[in-house]
């Protein structure tokens, strides 16, 4: 019970259709739906079916309702036998994925041949294996394990199995962990919703006609159905945050280099002007902070060369904190849904105690260009090249690759040195204002429709000899300028949803600009109502401790009364 | 009294001319060796010549014999005034600079002023600036002081004086050092010897036929003429570690992210598949780790985002250290007495206790050949435009960068990614050997007669479409290997002088390839007898703390009498 490798053959529809079946086939008889329980294609949310539809047992309600922190409680106390629970997950994994489409591929039997031996292993010498002893852990697509393909979307990579588990992979299953499936990506995990040609489209289980985001947006997907306790996701402009925004969920982007990368499949391999990362994603705040301390423990250093030797370490923060807040980035208005839940935060963040200031956006579009002109700056190469190999065609969310033109080293160096100048004038504003974080959201909106997260217009940018198109990013504008900085950032539920009734457009909204009138005119509030809203708080570069212990102070502010 | 920035008008040999008469008009008249006094064209070794000549009172030369642990211990109690020790050691370089022409920039009137007020700070406060107070620190040309050229050996660079600080140099100032000199480079700091068409060539105080090495090789004539207690160079394929091995002297190179590097010159701008670093020279090892230990407190990560915020920390090394010797890389067998100084060092280690493994040099020529690649991928455009701005010619040793093709962003993506596997094999080699450190050379002889430490032979390598032309760089290929790696690693003197009597070919010698027959037909020994003989010692990455402690232990082990 693993996604059988199915070779590439054929045309690149045809190499998707056998690849979606082997994955359909990898699930078994017990764990498919049957015909009469599934809810109608037209039933919006169905997050509530695992409890309503009556085709999960008690027993495997109790476990999959767990966080992350509180299975390993469980777990490590024997109330939890660590198959019965890799079980659970298996069998809501498996429904998440007929109800959302968000795997990629699963290994079944490794999950539980890997909790099996957890049992034995606790039976037999009364110890754990690990902080994560039996913890089912779902992993995005890139992440290599033994056995399984890493397509990251491309028809190209079907058939093409790794051949060993990626470093982050041994050092979490080395902790106690349980693999059992991966999740669907946005081609290239450069699209910032979910879907390719090889896989389609993944949903949001709490409305599916909305996006789950992208590009780890399985694994939201698979993590607001309950599917996983917590997966592991990963994020070159915004792909946690956006997804973990999309679904209410608490996502943790780390600065490069605390957790490891090594033997993960990358969209433009070779591409570090910015460095992609990886990190949690989970229903609550705190298995976001168990997750990252269980993993540096590990000292991930010894296994990727490219993290860095810092140990996990406590953090004090100052009672009163200076919260710097940017409440539009100068190119996109959020919609009314967002501005209230910023208004919120900000309200009880002051009522707490903390100092709040305003920021600035002036830099942000800088920031968000230097992204894109480094996304493109191959010209898209890497990608037609997989492209190529099996003809299979752009898409239409990836004209900016398609149509760049690629940049020689001379011209790369000279880009490198103006992201350089503007990390060394962001970080000396954050200085100079004293601040200790700052808070945005993450998105402009809570989620939209599936379809419409596409990226703004294409505009010229000249460097040296060449002209370059250049995807002006707005929509993920507000993640990715914290991307090129290498900034930790946390996106976090507010807690709040949307209401169709105060959420609407002010009256004396105007418009920055063409992406933000058209966002804004989308807005559709009886499709948004009742869904969450997400933030964003960001700390400097590798204050991974500091956004989180920051982040349990907003949402405590959130939750008081007063 | 500081070099006077004079406008880069006329042919590239007039600026450099201009340049020069402006740099030692900037010495004064009391700091110029009497025409009677100056010893010779034909003495090689002048640095006793401050001892003997007479020129210097008592008080100059004790202070000036002094380390910087030493100076800096005298300073805060009161012993010496920073006046004082500032004009003792602008003298000396003035002198040093006189014999060796090893300085491209003065500024003795900051010097003054900078530690009057450190005088005045102390008296009125009874306490120091900080851990540095009073110590004049020298600085290779590339870091930014306001007011003085950083031409990197360029005549474009001529006239256009830095309008601030560069980040280290902030840092140490506020920490209490005192700016008094910068020192020469090879053009763009690529060439290892030092010499360049503006300020022409720097001598080995040592011995004024052989090199003081490259780049930072002003800096390690004017420490070795004890013109300097401590300065500070740079590395991106063995800058700090040549000069100091040429020179006997010690110093670290650090990894990336330990040290600032923010508003330093750069020969290759925004250059960072390898990063270039910067760490300090000095004549003992406690100077070394003083240094790095009061850089770091002063937590640089909050002056340049490219810093790592890890804090310095105490290291504890097992009583046992596993230390794995490279006898030769390879490619270059080491000359006789480089070989003597690892044998002995590794017998001295063995007595102390102490495990030596064999470490094979399967990986060392890949390495090297990356670098090599990395340094021309823009096909030496960022270097030819610079050159191009005043007619200025390639000099010869940089034919490799005169005849490189640039190489197109995707096939540069797919350079780094080469280079990641490499790092990945090199640690996983490392872990399964389990060892501490790598001992080896640190250039395959002590030092060599000036010009002979020319670059290799071309060789084409065909990337992608294009047949890059690429330096071999086996002379560097011992320290460059660590650049590609990031590794930390030190060049240590051993104790150790080249002694003709007993340190000739073996006979048993077979050449492992050109250079090495090269290298081994060049070694003069009555031209190297008497000089100091030094090696590397290597850790892994970040391990700044770990490779001083184990080389306090080698250096132990080397002054035991057993």
């Amino acid at each position: 019970m693993a996604t059988p490798v199915v070779a590439a053959s054929g045309s690149w529809e045809q190499i998707g259709a056998k690849k979606r079946e082997a994955l359909m086939s990898s699930i078994p008889q017990e764990w498919r739906i049957p015909a009469g329980l599934l809810p109608p294609v037209t039933q919006d949310d169905v997050t509530d079916w695992p409890d309503t539809s009556g085709w999960f047992t008690p027993d495997e309600l109790a476990i999959t309702s767990l966080t992350a922190s509180e299975l390993v409680a469980k777990l490590a106390s024997g109330e939890f036998k660590s198959e019965d629970v890799a079980k659970a997950f298996c069998k809501r994994a498996a429904a998440a994925h007929q109800l959302t489409n968000c795997l990629s591929e699963t290994c079944f039997d490794r999950a539980i041949a890997t909790a099996r031996a957890r049992d034995e292993h606790l039976a037999r010498t009364g110890k754990l294996v690990g902080p994560l002893h039996g913890l089912p852990i779902s992993l995005k697509d890139n992440f290599n394990l033994k056995g399984l393909d890493a397509t990251v979307g491309f028809s190209s990579h079907v058939g093409d199995a790794a051949k060993s588990d990626s470093a982050l992979a041994e050092l979490l299953e080395s902790a106690g962990a349980v693999f059992y499936v991966k999740t669907n990506v946005p081609t290239a995990m450069m699209i910032a919703e979910t879907v390719n040609n090889v896989f389609g489209r993944t949903l949001n289980p709490k409305h599916r006609q909305t996006t789950s985001g992208g590009s780890s947006g399985g694994e939201s997907a698979l993590i607001a159905m309950r599917g996983s306790p917590l997966g592991v996701g990963s994020d070159i402009g915004g792909s946690l945050r956006i997804p973990a925004a999309c679904t209410g969920l608490f996502t943790l982007r780390p600065s490069a280099g605390r957790f490891p990368v090594r033997h993960t499949r990358s969209g433009m391999p070779g591409q570090e002007a910015v460095q992609s990362v990886n990190g949690p994603m989970a229903r609550s705040l705190t298995d976001i902070e168990f997750y990252s301390k269980s993993v540096v423990d590990e000292r991930p250093w010894l296994r990727d060369p490219r993290c860095v030797p810092l140990p996990w370490q406590p953090v004090e923060l100052p009672t009163k904190l200076k919260i710097a807040v940017m409440w539009h980035d100068g190119m996109v208005q959020p919609t009314p849904p967002v501005i209230r839940a910023l208004r919120v935060t900000v309200d009880k963040l002051r009522d707490a105690g903390h100092e709040i200031v305003e920021w600035d956006p002036v830099d942000q579009k800088e920031g968000v260009v230097l992204l894109g002109r480094m996304f493109v700056a191959d010209g898209g190469t890497a990608i037609r090249k997989e492209l190529e190999r099996t003809g299979e065609p752009f898409r239409p969310e990836m004209l900016a690759y398609e149509t760049a033109t690629e940049l020689g080293t001379y011209d790369m160096w000279r880009l490198q040195s103006e992201r350089t100048e503007f990390q060394n004038r962001y970080l000396d504003r954050w200085n100079s204002a004293g601040i200790d974080a700052i808070l945005c959201p993450t998105i402009p909106f809570n989620t939209v429709k599936s379809g419409s997260f596409k990226h703004g217009k294409l505009s010229g940018w000249r460097q040296g000899t060449v002209t370059v198109a250049v995807l002006t990013l707005d929509k993920v504008a507000y993640t990715g300028v914290f991307n090129v900085l290498d900034y930790s950032s946390l996106s976090f539920a507010t807690g709040l949803t949307v209401d169709k009734n105060i959420d609407t457009l002010d009256s004396a909204y105007e418009a920055l600009g063409d992406v933000c009138k058209a966002v804004n005119e989308e807005y559709d509030a009886d499709m948004m109502d009742g869904l969450p809203i997400s933030l964003q708080l960001v700390a400097r570069r590798l204050e991974e401790e500091k956004v989180l212990a920051m982040g349990k102070l907003v949402l405590e502010a959130l939750s008081s009364n007063t």
